[in-house]
């Protein structure tokens, strides 16, 4: 299992001073760092269909960018040009691993893994991001400099390439394999590879209040909720007709408000929405589903893994009720439930020990009913927990 | 000019016990009411393209419905049949008048006058609806009945057709020429045309909170607004991956709290998302635009008069530093425009001398800048206001 090493100083020392306020290197954050998947295999998920991939690279000094899935590479010459991959932690449970290090950070902060093969002279050029990233490096050497935040601007170097303009480095370094380069938000920064090399970016993203807001919107259609009209009995003679007035301005304020005030609705909200994933999951419908004794007996012998990417949250407003949001649906179990839906959410890997209070303790008379049970299964027989053999 | 007629009680004791509450019959609510559009009229705006209208009949029993626009009626026979047409204040000045007598209620609140046609034992069947309606009786009589509110199954009599289950009528009565059935939301009403007849629906329409978030939503993605993302410096160690605890919960709903209390921002929402209309509106382009010099002087000559159905609304909040909205945009003539901004939202015809404080004072040297007078000139020449004469 991977660990993360902080030579000089604390992680509570990095969250106090570092996270979301300023860019930093973690020397040797990982020892013995392995690249987690192979260049050729990053280059054959490149190649699918459902799997988000870029090619950057110059071209008489001019950017070039173009998206995936490609054919081959064998055009691009032996420098100067990166191929990136989204999101390889949901395809591959190697690059999944790469998360449980940053568990300081919660999950619904997570955005993905991002990886970058790179041929020497190549990189993506200089650029500013919305997202936090640990950006750690695998095999090779790359430069990376990093610039102050400020005014920056940016501008299209190509089509599909947002650049900013040249920066004065604060952190000017070479990494080497292990190396963790941390970067928040609105920090400029570029990173050449020095030879062929690998970098795999752990990427964490948060919503804006209007993202917030559009979602709910949203929701609340989809779910019919807040249908109510404004209602406005007692008003008096109303003097001018093109004023909405002060009155009837709180009122619809207050209408609104009414919907943020309701915490149970935004609970059920925001697990809905945040368990949504950005890209699409790996997700093996099995052609031979389990019933329910079939799965309760392999679960006895074996836990059950979730797949790369899925998101799986609970809010303590609703989970005394054992409510569960997984891709985007709200599950409710019951208040007994309440232990086994953290579990559910908080491990990637899944023991019936975990589960069993909610569980029939036979498989033998599993006819029992358990809703749980029936969710598992159902749920692994969609692909989105899986038995490793 | 129309004027409403309340033999009973005041328009005090009518929004205190009625508006909103309960139904009422408003006997000769208009003295010596006459239609104002002919059927032959109202037929006729029943072809045009972008007029909403509905044709209601039965054949063999059964109810039917079809949306316009129609090429004839003489397949209908003369009886069990009704035309609805929908915002015909839009289209006739005449049909406009009849919103005046209402403007004790704001005209934020206001959706359309609907007018409907009937033959003898026509009508659109039970149902009820989300309006505040008054529906005046022109030429013919018509039997109303009116239930309770309280749970009615609705169902589709017809694809086109939202029925609701016969009810016990609270209020069964013969509506004259002239009287007027004021209807709040949720009462199921039915109404029987006795013989030829008109019926003029003037209808308020308030919106659902939902409506107004999701208006808010789409106004801060059209704006750019909003979208700074949430931002969580100085997080604790993280102990549960998959729980979004309360203090993240409270942090996210702070964020979006935050756009709720901007009053500005809700005020500018608010008013351009209720200034926006239902239905198109009857622009006319002028073929020969007007000059500001040209308009100037009009305008002295005659006052210019609103398009019916244009939405034009200011807000305490913002009125001061003369902001108002108008069909959906947002304009702002600075703190002396206030009264100008007044007059233009509060009043259907605008006279040269509400608005001379900030005009120019002589036509001869218009080109004096003047940004309501340029305001101005664009509207008459996009058909939003025009000139009578
Ligand atoms: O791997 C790269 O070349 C780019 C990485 C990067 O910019 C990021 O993760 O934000
Ligand atoms: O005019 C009609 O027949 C129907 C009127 C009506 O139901 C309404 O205005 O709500
Ligand atoms: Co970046
Ligand atoms: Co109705």
């Amino acid at each position: 299992m991977l660990s993360l090493h902080l030579a000089d100083f604390s992680l509570d020392h990095f969250l106090a001073h570092y996270w979301q306020q300023k860019p930093v290197v973690l020397r040797g954050g990982f020892a013995d760092f392995e690249n987690l998947i192979s260049p050729d295999e990053l280059a054959g998920l490149a190649c699918e269909e459902n799997i988000e991939s870029r090619l950057v690279y110059r071209k008489e000094g001019q950017w070039q960018a173009q998206f995936g899935p490609f054919e081959s590479y064998e055009h691009l010459g032996d420098r100067d040009w990166t191929l990136i991959v989204q999101a390889v932690n949901h395809w591959s449970p190697e690059v999944a691993q790469l998360i449980q290090p940053f568990s300081f950070i919660p999950k619904w902060r997570l955005d993905d893994v991002m990886i970058s093969y790179s041929t020497p002279g190549g990189g993506v050029g200089p650029h500013i991001d919305l997202y936090d990233v640990f950006i750690c490096q695998g095999s090779g050497r790359r430069q990376w400099r990093v610039g102050d935040r400020g005014e920056h601007r940016q501008f299209a170097a190509h089509a599909a390439l947002l650049h900013t303009d040249p920066f004065e480095p604060i952190i000017d370094v070479e990494l080497l394999p292990g190396d963790i380069l941390y970067i928040p938000p609105g920090f400029p920064h570029d990173g050449v590879s020095l030879e062929e090399s690998m970098s795999f970016s752990v990427g964490f993203r948060s919503k804006s209040a209007r993202d917030m807001l559009s979602g709910l919107a949203d929701y609340l259609i989809d779910n019919e909720l807040g249908n109510a009209l404004i209602s406005d009995p007692q008003r008096p003679v109303h003097q001018h007709q093109g004023q909405i007035n002060v009155s009837d301005f709180s009122m619809i304020k207050a209408q609104m408000q009414a919907l943020l005030d309701d915490d149970n609705l935004l609970a059920d909200f925001s697990g809905s929405f945040l368990s949504k994933t950005k890209c699409q999951l790996d997700l093996q419908v099995l052609e031979n589903p389990y019933d329910e004794t079939e799965l309760l007996e392999q679960l006895m012998l074996q836990p059950m893994q979730r797949i790369g990417g899925l998101r799986c949250f609970y809010l303590d407003q609703t989970v005394a009720a054992g409510v569960c949001y997984i891709d985007g649906e709200r599950y409710e179990f019951g208040a007994s439930a309440r232990d086994a839906v953290c579990a559910l959410c908080d491990q990637e890997s899944l023991s019936y020990a975990s589960l069993k209070d909610l569980l029939p303790q036979n498989a033998l008379i599993a006819a029992e009913s358990s809703a749980l049970l029936s969710a598992l299964t159902r749920w692994v027989n969609a692909g989105y927990w899986y038995f490793a053999e």
